[in-house]
């Protein structure tokens, strides 16, 4: 196991990758395959884990400048820019702790969570998109999907859920979809957080021995385990399909979950970057306003 | 101004109210008044700012604990526990901060936030309630209103939105509405941030010096300056008309931040200890799945 060494040769020689190439690395390409992922690599950053968490903590008051301008841009109609990050992965791959410790570090205010379950009766009997669409989010406003409109094509698609038929044309309803969203200033964030199966098993073996993790464990998780050749299989061509000039896809391999969360921040740092939201200017006579206080503070004797 | 000096006497002369003494210490009781109420003292707290940020932090640790615990319960469905945390008070009396800060350092996915505006037309149509109902938390969960169904007894009732006639039942209503909610194992916390109307104008005041808060001003407020005294007033009336057992209100002085955000935060902690999530028990056999991933791990070679 030369996990917690192998990155940390070299740490010093070359600087991390900026939020922008970062992004460029990750991305999924034409000629992208899966398989070919190292699931456990680090890149585009050159560190080890402690290197990790304090870059972390320093991405986080950067990102969360970032998430206040946005907001203050939208609430005052000055920019109708909007983010939704759509987080996938296979179970135990850290989608829970990307919400808890990249999005936890901003304001809440600013965000919209949404953990889509499997669906209900009601949602069955509609549209796939139906249940998603009055979540995306509004201006100035951090969207966050834990799982998305792609279990539609993930999990639906291994198990037969519905018939080729219904499934296939899913792709082409997606790309509209986003297309659509992204034509309304929605920048979108697609993240495939990447794990190797034997830390799957390692990650919920873990919670076998946590008495306050067992509520995580599900006799089911192992019985899903056994598909993982078919869910990459149905990764592989989500990836590929979906992934338009609006609506990226990057894969960041997981096995390490302070280099994911360390990465997913930079794509949100990314993605916020280039929207620039600026702080709206005043809409009313600043000095006038000024005096009006001035006069009123002093009536009060203050 | 001996404003940040009058606590630090005596500061390591008594401890600070537990979160149990802070919630009698604060509490409404029946021979309330208000206009009694110092906005800048610090009650329970025996410190100064700095000792206040402390005491924010190591808190935060706490009532992360307990959120997650709630989830967990709340998830397996071995608990129907859920917090309804209602923050109101005067504009800049912090409520956002409340958020930020305090709610903020609980993991999103447990919160259910809810920033309530100026009801839109299709809300108007409706009883006072029919905004509120979908708000309230599930299982499991914190809900958090910024703003809230006191507006309808408030702002409406010193502009006179609607008849007395109308707003007059609404106490009622209210009442009704979380003893209902109480009653489903929904533990209420309501919050209001009291400041001096001097405190108001110096940050309101504030906002005119940084370009990075104009968004935050409007001429309005300082036109809703005018009617402090209503709105101590209505208030009032809020406050001691809607103060039952299961949904107390508490009066928190807010003009020194951080003692605000450690209260409410204290709050927080003593009624998630009185609900006591427990870690919820396996549902599966523990040691047979133990073999279960053990034997594949063996498969995998690891």
């Amino acid at each position: 196991m030369a996990k917690n060494k192998r990155k940390d040769v070299g740490a010093h020689e070359s600087p991390s990758a900026t939020p922008r190439q970062l992004a460029e690395l990750l991305r999924v390409g034409k000629k992208f395959d899966l398989s070919r992922v190292d699931s456990s690599a680090t890149p585009g950053f050159s560190g080890g884990r402690a290197d990790g968490e304090v870059a972390l903590a320093l991405g986080a008051a950067q990102l969360s400048e970032l998430q206040e301008r946005l907001f203050a841009a939208g609430f005052s109609g000055s920019s109708n820019g909007r983010v939704l990050l759509v987080i996938q992965g296979m179970d135990t791959s850290g989608k829970g702790g990307i919400v808890r410790h990249v999005v936890g570090a901003v304001d809440p205010q600013g965000v919209q969570h949404t953990a889509f379950k499997a669906p209900t009766a009601e949602e069955l009997a509609h549209d796939f998109l139906w249940r998603v669409r009055p979540r995306v989010p509004g201006p100035g406003l951090i969207g966050v999907f834990d799982r998305s409109h792609y279990e539609d094509v993930l999990i639906v698609r291994v198990h037969d859920l519905v018939p080729q038929a219904e499934w296939e044309p899913r792709y082409q309803a997606i790309n509209e979809f986003e297309a659509e969203l992204a034509a309304q200033g929605t920048a979108i964030v697609k993240v495939m957080l990447h794990i190797s199966p034997a830390e799957q098993l390692r990650r919920l073996e873990k919670r076998l021995y946590r008495p306050d993790k067992y509520w995580k464990y599900s006799v089911a998780d192992l019985d899903e385990h056994a598909y993982w050749a078919q869910y990459q299989e149905a990764y592989q061509a989500a990836l590929t399909r979906c992934s338009a000039g609006g609506a990226p896809w990057y894969v960041v391999p997981a096995d390490r979950k302070w280099y994911a969360r360390w990465a997913v921040q930079s794509l949100l740092i990314d993605v916020l970057t280039k929207l620039d939201p600026v702080w709206p200017a005043a809409t009313f006579d600043v000095e006038a306003e000024r005096v009006r206080l001035k006069a009123l503070l002093a009536a009060q004797g203050q």
